[in-house]
Formats: C-alpha cells, sequence, structure tokens
C-alpha cells in the first residue's frame, strides 16, 4: 500500500526522526569500561520525568507488564492486602496481576469512564485501622477508556488518614505526556513503558521507586530475579546491569530525553492537551460521545469514542485500516465494537492529528454514519489555530 | 519541533520505508565480480517505467539538470538549431542550458498556466523543409506552475511533417507518475531524475536514449565526458560504470522500481490523478484558481494555487512551515508571492494528501483569508471516498 | 576512534547487515488484522532452529534471565526438589534464581573447565526413587568458561533410570551456533536469547516448550504474569500477544530466521565449529591454555583463555578496548583476572576472527608477554585455508 | 555469506557509524526558510579541510569526475594550452578530459610508480615565455599506482619562471587524508570526491577554487550549465543550490567534517601514515615490491603491490573475494594481472588494515605464493604497536 502508515494508537507511539536515527547502531559491549558514563546521565535524567529527586528508576528490558510485575514482587509478600480499582482493560490486568501472585486484594469495580473512586479509597482507608493494607494501587491514565485518575487525590486520601500503605501508580500512558509528580505526590513505586510517552519501540519497563518502597524490599517475600531491584541497585550504581540490557534502545532512550527536557517537560503536556482538545472538538462537531465521563476524567493520551448504536466501531477500525491505512485504537474487551480510540500521545503535531480525525470522519461515513464532511477537521483546526494564537499572545505577554 | 514534517513540494518526495531501508548499506566494491548482477536488472525495469524496449536508459550521479545536459551534449553541436517553449521556471532553464551551450534556440514563451504550444510547434517544423532543426524540446510537466502538455501531440506534429529532428522531453516530475510512452510517443531523449517519481533522494539522472538519439553521438560535436554516452555504454553493458557510481541509491532504486512494477505503472498513474484530483476539489471549495488554465493542462504531480489579490503567497508557506511543520512548494519565478504549490507525488496516499490540504487551508486562514474552516478537507475526502468506492464497485465488476 | 568497534564477545553478537536493515522500521500496531500473518511464521522458523515439532516456542519481550524464569515459574511449585550443577558465571546464577524462587536446590558445583557431571546427575537421579526430583538443569554452553556440556548424555542418564523430571536446558549461548536438539534429547524447557546465535539486540527471551512441559503447568504454583505461557498460549495462536510485543525485534527475527535456514543450520554448526577451531589453533601458537579442560568440552561458541601466572587478563581486555577497539570479554568472578574470553559466536567470518586473534595477540605483547608476533593469526589462518580447502575438496566428491 | 564484507578498495571507503547515522533521514525541503543555516557551515568547514580562507569551496552533486570536469568547465576555453602528466589509470582519464574538451594538451606519460616529473613541468614552463600555458595539471595521488606526488613542488616549479598559469589538483584520494594546501601551495582548482577521505557515498564532487580561479571564469568558453559556478556562487551565498542537492549527503557530510575536524587533520593525517606503513611493512615481510619506486612516492592511501612473475593479482583478488569477503583493489590498465591493491583511506583503525593484511595473505599462499603464514601480520602488528607506544611516549613528553 503505498504511502505511509498513519499510527494513533496509544501505544506504541511514533518514534521521532531522532530517535529512530539514534538507534541504528550496532552492538556494543555492555561491560566495556566506558559503559557506564554512557548510562549514568539516563537514570538522571529519568528522574527528572518522573520528576523524583530522592527516588531512583529502574530500566528492565521488558514491557510496562513487567514494571508491574517488578513494582509488586520487589515490595509485596503473598497475602498482604492491596486495594485497587478497575474501571478499563489495563486496570483491570494490574488487578488480575495482583491476584496471580497471591495477594489479597480489595479491587472497586467502577464503571468504565470513570477513574479511581476517591470516596471508596477513603472510606477503606479509614476503616482499615490497623493497616493491613499494605498497598494502593491506582491507574493514572487507563489507556482502554480514555480516562484519567487524579493520583494527587489518591496522596491525600492516604495522608488524610495518615495510612502509611505504598502508593503503586500505572503511569505507564501517562509519564511523559501528563504531568505526573512523582516526589511531590508520594508515588511509592511508578511504572512507565518505553513505548508510550518515551517514544521509543517495545522493550524498556521503568519503575520509579521511592525511598519507603526502597526499604520494603526487606520484608518483600514474593519471589523475584530477572525484576529484582537488588541486583540493579547494585549494578546501576556504576552504570552497568545485572545482565545483557537492551542497549539499542538506550541510545533511543538518551535522545528522546533529550528531546522531552529540550522541549520542557510542562511544554510537553500542554502540547498533548491541545492536541487531545482538537479530537475532542472534532468528536463534538461529530455529535458522538466520549467514553470518559465528564471533563474532570478526560484523558490527554487517549480519546475513547463511542459509535451510536446500531453501528459497529470495529468496522470503522477495520475500515480506516484497510481503506486509509490509518491505526486507530480498537474497542477492548466490554468496549468491543461499541468504541474506537485515537491515541494522541508522544511525537505528535496538529497535521498528524488532522489525518487521524479526517480519517476516522471518513471511516464513520463508510460505514453510513451521518456527518458531514469536514465537520470535525474544521473544528479541530479551528480549536488548533485559535490556540496557538493564544499561546503567541502569551508568549508575547511574557 | 515535534512530530514529523509534513513534506508537500514537488520533490524530493517522501521515500518509502522500504527504500529507505533498502539504503541503510554499507559501502561496497563497484568493481566486484557479482557487481554486475546487482545492476543489469535495473537497467531493465527502468526501461519499464520508462515505456522503451528499443531505447537504452542510462543512470548519471547528478540531478535532473546533469541528467538535461547529458541528453543535449551528447547529441547535439554547437550552433545547431532547435526549438523548446517556455512557461514555468523549469521549461525557462532548460532553455537556457540549450543557449549557454551555443545552440540557435527558438524558444516559444508561453503564459504560465499553459504548456507546450504545439500549434507553434507544427508551424515552425512545416516552415523547416530543410531540416535545419536539430531538435524539439518539450518538458512534459512544468512542476513550478502544475502544467502538463501533451507530448503525443509533439509527436504527431513532427510526424506529420515528417520531420527528424530528435524529440527531447523533461520528464523529470512526471516518469513514475503520469503516463510517459517513451517508444510509442517516439521520445528521443527522455529525462528523468530520482527524487520525483522514483521516490529516492537526489542524486540519479536518468536519460531514456532512442536508438536514433544514440546514432546522433557520431556527429554530436559538444565536448563531454561526465556525461558521455559512450563510456556508460561500454561499461553499462555488464552492469559496471565508467567512473564510481552512488551504489546506495541503487539499492533504493532497486526497491522503488519493484513498488512501481508491483503496483503497476497504470496503477501508479490512477493513484496520482486520484489524489491530484482531490486536491483540485479542495481548490474548488476554497473558490480559488489553479495556475493551469483549463483541465487540458492539470498536472497530476503538482498543483500550483493562485492567492487572491491582496494576499502574499509567501506568508502561507512560511506560516505553513513555521506553525505546522509543512513543506509547500513556494511561487518560483514569476510566480513568486502569488501562487503555492502542493506537490502530490510519489509515495502519497489520501491521509497524507488530506494533512496538506488542512495545512494549507489553516495557514490561509491564518492570513485572513476568507476560507470556511474544514470545507477543502471535506470536499477532498468525500472525492477519495466516492472515487474508492467506484474503484470498488469495477473491481467487483471485473 | 577512528574505525568500527571490534565486538567479540560472547553476546550481544554482531549484527548482519539485513537484520539491522530490517529493524530501520517504524512503529506498527501489534492489533492490526494482519498483524498475525507476520507473526506465525516466525513461530514456526524458530521450531526448526530450536529442532522441535511436537513442543512450542515462546517469545517473551525480556533477556535471557527473563526466559530462565519464564521456564522456571510456569512449570514448578515452591519447596519443589531441582537438581542443577554450576561450573561458571551462568550456571551459577540460573541456580540463584532456582533457590530465590523458592525451589529445594541440589547444586553440584563443578571445577570450572568443565561442565555437567553426567556421573553425579546419575547417581541422584538413581537413588529419586519416588521422584521428589521435578527438574533437572543443565546449562548447555557455560559462556563464562567456554565450555560445552553433553545434553544427549543428560537425556540418557535420565532415561537409564526412568526418571519423569523434567529436563530444563540453558541454551542461551548455543541455540543457532551449536547443534541443539530438542524433540530428539527430550528437552522439556529450552532457554534462549536474541542476542547470541540469533545475531539481534538483547530483548527477546525464547522458550521451548515440550508438551510434557506444558502439561506441568497445571500443578505450578509460583506466580507469574508477565512470563505466564497461558497468556502467550491463547494469544500467539493467532499471532498475537498479550501485551504489547517488541515488533522492531520481530522484523530483525525475520531475517535472521532466513539466514540461519538458508544457511542450513548443520552448516551453521560446521562454520561456528571452524572459527572457533581457528581460535584453538591461535591459543596452541601462544602456548597458553583454554579455561575448558579438554576437547570434550571445548565451546564453539567463546573460548576461555588463561594468561600465565603474574599477568593480569583485565590489562590484555583493557588494553585491547582502549589502544584497538576491541571488545573481548571479560573473566567473570573466580576468572577476573586470570582469563580472557574471545566470543565467536553469531555472524562471523574469517577475517573477522582474524582481526580479534591479532588483536589480543598485539594486547598480550603489549604487557609483556612472550608471544611470537603473527604466531596465533599464522596458525589461524592456515587452519581456516587448510579447513576450507577440505570443504572444496568434500564439495566436490559430493 | 555470514559476517561482514571487509572492504579495502581505495573508494568508496568505510563509513562512520555516526556518518551512516547521520544519513538516515527523511527527505527535506531544499528551500525552506532555514535550510540555509544548515549548509553555510558547511562550507566553512571544507574550506577548513582544503586549507583554504581566500578560496571557495563548491559541492556538485556528482563524482569526482564531475568535479574534474567542473574545474576545467569554468575556467578554460576551448584550444587553450595545459600541460598535464600521466601515470596511472586516473591521471591517464583526467588527461583524457581534457583532450576531449578540445585543449591543446601537452601530455608527459610518466613510468608508472613515479608522479609528476617536475622536471619536466619546470622545463616546458620555462620556455613558455609568452604563457601559451592557461592551466598545470597534476594528480597528487594517483589511485591506481599508489602514487604521491609533490604539489608543492609544483607551485615552486612555476613560481620559479614566474608562471601565471591555473595550478589544478586531483585531491580526489588524498584530501581530507594526506596533507593538502590549497592556499599555501597556491592551488587554484582543487578537486576532491565525498567517497574517500570524506568517509561518505558517492554523490559529492568537491571543488575548491582560488579568487585568481574564480576571476579566470569571465574568460572560460567551455560550455557549462550543471557545473557552472555562477549558479553556484549566487545561491550559495545564504546556503541555498540553483537545483536540487543531495540534501542525504549533506547530513553526512556535517558528521563527517565533524569527526575530520575533531580528530585534528594532522592526527588525520598521521593516522593514515601509519596505517599505510604497517602495510609497508607487511609488504616486505612478504618480500613483494610495492608499485611506487620508492618512499618519495609511496602513497599513505592506497598501495599497490606486484606478485611475482608467474602469479595473477586478477587470482589474489578473486580468491579474496570469493573464499574470504575481502574487497581489495584490482590492478587498472597496465597493472591488470600484475598487481593488487590495498586502500587504506578513511575510517579505518589497527585490527581493520590487520583483517586486510592476512586475507592478502591467505589469498596469496591459495594460490602458491611463497609467504610465511602470519609474517605480514607479524610485521605489520610490531609497527602498529611500536608506532603507537612512540606516540604515546611523545604525547607524555609534551
Amino acid at each position: 500500500m503505498p504511502g505511509r502508515n498513519h499510527l494513533f494508537i496509544p501505544g506504541p507511539t511514533n518514534i521521532p526522526e531522532s530517535v529512530r536515527m539514534a538507534m541504528n547502531v550496532p552492538m556494543q559491549d555492555m561491560r566495556a569500561p566506558d559503559f557506564g558514563e554512557f548510562i549514568l546521565p539516563l537514570f538522571e535524567d529519568l528522574k527528572k520525568v518522573f520528576k523524583t529527586k530522592d527516588g531512583q528508576v529502574f530500566m528492565f528490558p521488558s514491557s510496562g507488564t513487567g514494571a508491574w510485575e517488578a513494582a509488586v514482587s520487589n515490595t509485596l509478600s503473598p497475602g498482604d492486602k492491596v486495594i485497587v480499582s478497575s474501571f478499563g482493560h489495563f486496570s483491570h490486568l494490574w488487578c488480575d496481576l495482583l491476584e496471580r501472585h497471591g495477594l489479597e486484594v480489595v479491587n472497586f469495580d467502577v464503571e468504565w469512564g470513570e477513574g479511581v473512586p476517591l470516596d471508596d479509597y477513603a472510606r477503606v482507608l479509614a476503616e482499615d485501622k490497623d493497616h493491613k493494607i499494605k498497598g494502593v494501587f491506582a491507574c493514572q491514565n487507563e489507556t482502554a477508556s480514555g480516562v484519567t485518575s487524579d493520583i494527587a487525590g489518591v496522596r491525600k486520601v492516604l495522608d488524610d488518614c495518615d495510612h502509611p500503605a505504598l502508593l503503586y501508580v500505572d503511569g505507564i500512558s501517562s509519564i511523559g505526556c501528563i504531568d505526573f509528580r512523582m516526589d511531590e505526590w508520594g508515588v511509592d513505586l511508578a511504572v512507565g513503558g518505553s513505548q508510550k510517552g518515551f517514544m521509543l519501540p517495545t522493550g524498556l519497563g521503568f519503575v520509579g521507586v521511592s525511598q519507603k518502597a526502597l526499604a520494603a524490599r526487606a520484608q518483600a517475600k514474593l519471589p523475584r530475579t530477572f525484576f529484582d531491584f537488588d541486583d540493579m541497585i547494585k549494578t546501576n550504581a556504576t552504570g552497568y546491569f545485572p545482565y545483557t540490557p537492551a542497549t539499542t534502545l538506550f541510545h533511543g532512550l538518551k535522545e528522546s530525553l533529550r528531546l522531552l527536557l529540550d522541549e520542557g517537560l510542562e511544554n510537553v503536556f500542554a502540547r498533548h492537551n491541545r492536541i487531545a482538545e482538537s479530537v475532542r472538538r472534532a468528536v463534538a462537531a461529530w455529535e458522538l460521545d466520549l467514553v470518559a465521563r465528564g471533563p474532570e476524567w478526560y484523558s490527554d493520551t487517549v480519546s475513547a469514542i463511542y459509535v451510536p448504536d446500531g453501528f459497529d466501531a470495529t468496522e470503522v477500525i477495520g475500515g480506516a485500516y484497510k481503506n486509509y491505512n490509518l491505526s486507530l485504537g480498537t474497542g477492548l474487551a466490554r468496549l468491543q465494537g461499541k468504541a474506537f480510540r485515537i491515541g494522541h500521545l508522544g511525537d505528535m503535531n496538529e497535521l498528524m492529528i488532522v489525518s487521524a480525525i479526517a480519517g476516522a470522519e471518513m471511516a464513520m461515513r463508510d460505514i453510513g454514519m451521518n456527518i458531514d464532511p469536514g465537520v470535525g477537521v474544521g473544528a479541530a483546526t479551528e480549536y488548533l489555530r485559535s490556540s496557538r494564537a493564544a499561546n503567541l499572545a502569551s508568549d508575547k505577554a511574557a
């Protein structure tokens, strides 16, 4: 099929040219005397992205699922009580992982479209006078439903009842895209992955770990070797690894961290918000509904969009792929057939998102949905134009 | 600037991923025993793209300008009379080259927006009873104005008066995009370049040469060494070159030829027509004028679009680049400030052209042009949708 | 430093140009309708390399250490008794993993330089009348000492006493380089990694699993999510994965599998043997000793070479890297300072290994070791020449 | 064939990884507003490599042959008298170009193995009292015979008789490898190519032009368009080009210039000399003769080596390629069958040249030449070791 694929799934995301260039390298000796000099600055820059000074960030040669497992197995023991909430495919899977690892899981099933139920967490934690609950789990951005939760709120809930449980946050589809403040929010275990905001191929799982979480290792009885923090701590100190790391990805990471920090994290977040809002304007112009039930839940990295009754979202996605080489996110689990997703995270600019909006519009019209041609693109581009103008105006004022 | 650059100049064009991949190679010995086996099929496939069985295609490590010079210097002598027509920046430059090389040039200045003046050619050739005119020059596709000329018509003019002059065609921005029939149209010297329909970086100039043109070498007195056909003929026979060739580009060419022939040339032409027509639908929806003065001149590889009086096309182009990372073609020479161009040739699909249309629309609105948001994209996408549907219908019927 | 790095560590290995080219791709949707068609043949070809028809091969986005863990956690329960032998850094680490995962480990410490102690295994297994031993672990190729063990022999030991324990083989630095016969040898869990014989970057851990081992999952109580076979089985069936896979590496794997199968596995093994023997000839000419204590233990993928008393192998390695851009393998654990290693696996030919031998020779002379200049290269090249001639002769005879 | 190709032809040369990486880019608009900022520093750095402050360096999208033609056609007129000397395939070809372009050529045929005949030049120039001779041509490094000529000597000859002729130097296989001083030596036209010391693919022809040579354009009547300096001067001033340039190569050039200047030109020259000398030590150990007839002619970029009577150098080259994947330079023209060449220019280090020496040795032994195994490598490595030690000692002293 001529022309490029238009990739708008919520990860893996589009890789910037300079990152792609940086990964076009031969293999190298990960025990060379100068290897550590290459690695150590990566850890420092990762900490900036996680917004932690006190914590440590680990890099595992795995996906985000592996990083979830690392966070859990290094800090908990079988039978430990944890609370978690499920409101989409990925928050559900994390919950599932906890159960498989023998934890006593208190799960709150939330309607898809909303996020972490702060009231429920508050109630259960307040009741837990003897601090049986060892871990509180929260998914900052549910990739399946396009819902962002209030992590600062979870911290406040813990603080309000002086609860010592560790706070675990799934930031896979948020860190590097949406504001995440590990130290300020008291996040103990923060999980990220290379193929989202870090704009890399899959293959690096990140775990930001607070000093409190590091101390918890001593009691943690879950078995771990591949994901063991101890082995990492010993070798990472000088820039090395306990087993062969994914050096190619490190070269890409060096460049993607440079890109993120050069653009400035706050600018990166503002850009994601602006691109996301342009999608929401298009959705409104199409007179369709987001899965996210209100602005407080809107995700700036992915939008899940309901198709009207009588239509099959799978046909929108399949048609977009087959006819327009556009990769949209599928509706996962209970959203299958009911919603499609536009991933708008990572290396993205105005005309990229416009092509996704135009392609989704074409695919929806192709199956007979009643949408005026160009109406979504028109709403999106007007927003993009005016928001840029506003930025410029505020730039001048500053 | 985050996100990709959107490249819609009429060359260099976007490089397909597989072509880019194919060029990521180390250097190699161009005198190796097996080098010829790699090269010979390239010549065969190039002939298919030029639609010649009788002729020979040369590859010079140069740009298209060099290929122009090769065509001229191998077949003409100082003082030879030639006819040519100028109706844009590039047809003008070819005319200029002829004058610099000491030829007696009869040039027809044509209003930009039209192409080769067949009547003028017919008149002058008919009058040339003693065949003083040795060469007839025609630009198939004027990249500056987005005008395509009728090469079969030029051949007919020559045939009608039994004129033996050689027919030189600039096919740089047409071959591999728009139908070109070297043998059927009796083209003697057909000039192409790697960075247009061949979807490669700049660096290969192609010249398709008829047997008649090859025979003309004996009398041709213009000096030539780098561009000499003789040296090429001797070495090309076994797949080698008289001096170091651009081997990296050959690896890309192998893949781009595969892509063109696998898609099928007629399908490639139809795709270019469909993409181009979607741009024209957007232009109509914007209520703007093409530089090309009528459908008979419309180019399927590039559209030059006038902005209304009182507006500066340079600002559209500059704003598109600065604000939306969109590279549009500038208005060259007398079109500067009056028109901008959208290149729609090479590796292109529906959502790529849609992003160019949307970006041009945004840039035009940014300078205050009165265009309804989304109207161009709406017209373009509707055309793209309906024309695809038609294709599908005819596919089924077949 | 000008010129290329000469990489002769026993993994990551040199990446063939065509594999590197194949991985130079943009990201793609791992849930696209045609993704499965891309993946399914990879599983089939992997089975050919593992020499299994009955088993299944899994690909985890991890290193080989992760694949070890996958093999263990899917088939064993805490407290299960296993036997293992340690005779180098990596066999020791696998043993360590078993202990960390709560297994009852019977470990045989073997002098470094020898491999799996068949007699000890035979004795213990014969004594284990009530089949308390659930797993028998063997490292086919100890990368730290350059020792290859007899896996067929381990199978025979098990068969001789009709013991039903599962047979686990670490084939990370052997599969794709040295003969490995999963079905014929009755290997139940065969572990491989992308960065050795598969000539890829680190990032894929392979586990070949027999039907018997698959059946063992039902009883296995070790926790697992990231490394769970069940999730893989369900999704792999149609060419998909339970979480985001490393698609870039799959493109490289497709090409590296093609290379291995086109060359022919037996030819790949013979090439590794021939390259390895040339190193051993050099070592003999240098009058040095291999760590491997005899031909029955010689590894065809890596040679660990003792330096004489009074010299520090670390200086050889450091000097080679600093002065000649040559990456040799360091002496790990108890071999530190006593031995250096030459990795000679993967994409390797005659003149590549010659540069390693010459560089090692230079680095040894630089620290005052008494070696005649060129003697190692002379012995190696003569062997390479004569063994090639022999091949040619046998080719003719055939 | 497994493993890498070992490339030791005298161009194209091995491309450094960082240069290769830099060229892995998409196409871009060569008329973009910020394109000039990218280009202008390239011209400045090129001038440093040519060692000119007063002159200007042009970059043509061509090979070195094209750059020869540019130098000639911009500064001379048909019938102009020039002197030149031929002592190898490439100096002969330049002479041939001069004749084809209608110049009155006085050529000195020199025995291959020696270079520019200063005495002959001195005699003829002294006799040319009325300055009929407009150009003096000298090949600094004859790639076919491995002979370097004394360009400072040619300048002295001109100065001694106050002759105003322009001095043309072919520096294709010397600039960036061997000392070249455009201003100090009063070189008026200095020709270079991308695929030699600049470590790039073929595709850029460089011409360094003195102010005197620029002034000569006014009288020069040879036709030129593609190679016209005027068009370049006008557009280069702001960093643009008269026709589509080879942007991909510019990205590589930026990096290769950085590498050359970071290493330091004098260090680059010393490195080439050291690598070359190691080859000469091997040749001496083999008891063979260089084509170059004495140290004053020895080239530091390429060594042409005679095989003894009764042996065919073509078989050495063919065997090296077929059996060891080693690309040696063939014997060109009258050296065919009599000599083979080892190119040792560009991105080269100790163990790279060692593999070439070892491979040549193997190929020579394969055809029955009487050479002790390892003797060439031994001599070369001892020289490389001792010369490095010397460098270190002098480094300490400094």
